[in-house]
């Protein structure tokens, strides 16, 4: 085990707060998961990848407490309310109680159905996040989103239910394999980009050590974007407002998902494409210079990560992003840049602007 | 239409509050909507009963939003998770947006699935409480519990999500077959037991009227039990203490509810049984004098309620009990009265006692 210190960073909520804690080796840590576990009964619910590899440490290390496993098939397909019901199902013939307790012990695709569930059973119990992709780690664990996907939109159906811990173990990450690694970097550079010009420069000198998943850089990478989400969370837990900035590139990412059944495109790919595409659309609107932009598309291919958008259409992108949830009154709503570490949310996006953007990221169909 | 005046309640909660509505006619009033609904989209969601007779005068006074409509059929048989499904499909399928608004147009099933599935479209729409039963009037419509049923339990899966408003016309009641509308008047029995002496005492004076269904006394009725409700919701939004007062008679009723499959016996009808049987206990336990508990009993009785259990067994009532949302630790905790109108909570209920109180209510299976 490696004695590098665990770093802590609190989400502070109006009505609870809860730590995220993070480092190397902090998974088997029992004290990191001791004082937000309910009662005596937990449900460890994980995907077949991933317990393969952390299912049995974690459950030795809560061997104190009655631990129960459900391990479901890996992938985005999972992530419908036929899951949530088997996940329903376990709890309730179990006979858990109101004080049991569900870990989510996986990427964003076991947090979000583990947290819905826990939010669902018995209008909600316990929670503790171990998210072991880069993208959770850095995204999905932090803000108590949970969701499932409808066969109109992704993440359409689900709950807000904060975890009362999220436990970040960067060693996980070294058994990812590189395309979902990579995946998790476009999340990272969002933060840049989007709220700390700081930190995107900092990316930028390094993003190789990142890529090399170098412990150091990777526990600091997770500090820096978690305490970036955390401030915006605390302050806007309900997504009425300042929180919908951490959605840049994601009205297109999500299209672009959507379009091509999910589980092709990797989520991270399609935000990276969505930065992109945010950044044009800026600069065609004329709010961010072309040097900015084609820094963020430098950082974004450093990190191996795709800048096209697939050949799906205009007006398909356009109806997809119609279904977008941050749509109100019937305009889709746009969050855009300022400048670098400035983004902005907007609803007066001229349509030309927007359709010169899509076909020049390969959306067009033609 | 009548020309009463309409009364309101306001329930006050941390983040928010909300207006109880509640006089005949009101169903038609148009104001008594508009301030709670959201952007143009409303779906009503009703049963074939109830839409029978309101769903035309409901959609004619919300005639300036774009109103649809999904009628279900009618019973608790379906508070499951495939009818949640299937508003989740039509919210989708019309592609409403996070602005729309969810009326609940029915009684306590309608409206905890249609709740429901306002807490999850989305993470969460506007919603409106339109209750029909005595039941839901005075009980299911107040409090932001929402839930659909579990083979293994009742309501063991939902949400806490608050209506923005609850419009309350005493007229549906008028078509509420006698044997829904008696089962309504258990609960407003609960309410004067557990929670308000004085109330009791009206309605021992008063359940020849209220049996009449006179509209006057309706809606003074209503009134008190909203206003008993709304103060112990707006001090205990989640159940995490005296909120739990509220479920008076419930943990037996729900097991009585449970062994002769969801339908047989109606909400209320358990409740009533469930009410006798938490004075017996609370008499035998030296907590309460014989005289209130046959006080107790002669009122249920006048309202046309049953006092007695059918023979489930007592092993099995216990193994019922033993899977109640009130349980913790463990241990299952029962409403106690320590007096009419002194409701208390308790983990420390003698075996013998409850033994004792289940075979005199007639659980016995011999």
């Amino acid at each position: 085990m490696i004695s590098t210190a665990i770093e802590t960073v609190d989400v502070r909520l109006q009505k609870n707060a809860y730590p995220i804690r993070i480092g190397p080796g902090v998974l088997t840590s029992r004290t990191a998961y001791a004082d937000a576990i309910g009662g005596k009964d937990v449900l460890i619910v994980s995907d077949d990848n991933v317990a393969a590899h952390y299912l049995e440490p974690l459950t030795e290390t809560l061997a104190s407490w009655h631990v129960e496993s459900l391990v479901l098939p890996a992938g985005e397909e999972q992530k419908t309310l036929d899951t949530l019901s088997k996940i329903l199902d376990q709890l309730a013939d179990l006979s858990f109680h109101r004080d049991a307790t569900v870990v989510a012990l996986g990427g964003g695709v076991i947090g979000d159905l583990a947290g819905f569930a826990a939010a669902c059973y018995q209008r909600g119990i316990a929670f503790i996040q171990v998210p072991t992709t880069l993208l959770a780690q850095v995204d999905a664990s932090v803000g108590g989103k949970t969701a499932v996907n409808h066969r109109t939109g992704k993440n359409l159906i689900g709950a807000f239910h904060q975890p009362r811990a999220v436990v970040v173990d960067v060693c996980c990450l070294d058994t990812l394999d590189d395309r979902q690694y990579r995946s998790g970097l476009a999340e990272v550079v969002k933060y840049g980009v989007g709220l700390d010009a700081g930190f995107f420069s900092w990316l930028e000198s390094n993003m190789a050590a990142l890529v090399d998943r170098q412990a150091d850089v990777l526990t600091e990478t997770v500090r820096r974007c978690c305490t970036i989400k955390a401030a915006i969370v605390a302050e806007d837990e309900f997504e009425t407002g300042r929180r919908a900035l951490l959605n840049l590139g994601h009205t297109f990412g999500h299209a672009i998902e959507v379009a091509s059944g999910y589980g092709e495109w990797l989520h991270g790919e399609a935000v990276s494409v969505g930065l992109v595409m945010a950044a044009r659309l800026s600069v065609e609107m004329g709010l961010l210079d072309v040097g900015s932009a084609e820094r963020i598309s430098k950082l974004l291919q450093s990190a191996g990560l795709p800048l096209t958008a697939p050949a799906i259409g205009v007006a398909r992108m356009e109806q997809l992003m119609g279904m977008d949830k941050k749509v109100a009154a019937g305009r889709t709503r746009f969050v855009i840049l300022d400048g670098l570490g400035k983004a902005r949310l907007t609803d007066e996006v001229p349509i030309d602007c927007l359709r010169k953007t899509l076909i020049e990221a390969g959306a067009d169909a033609s």
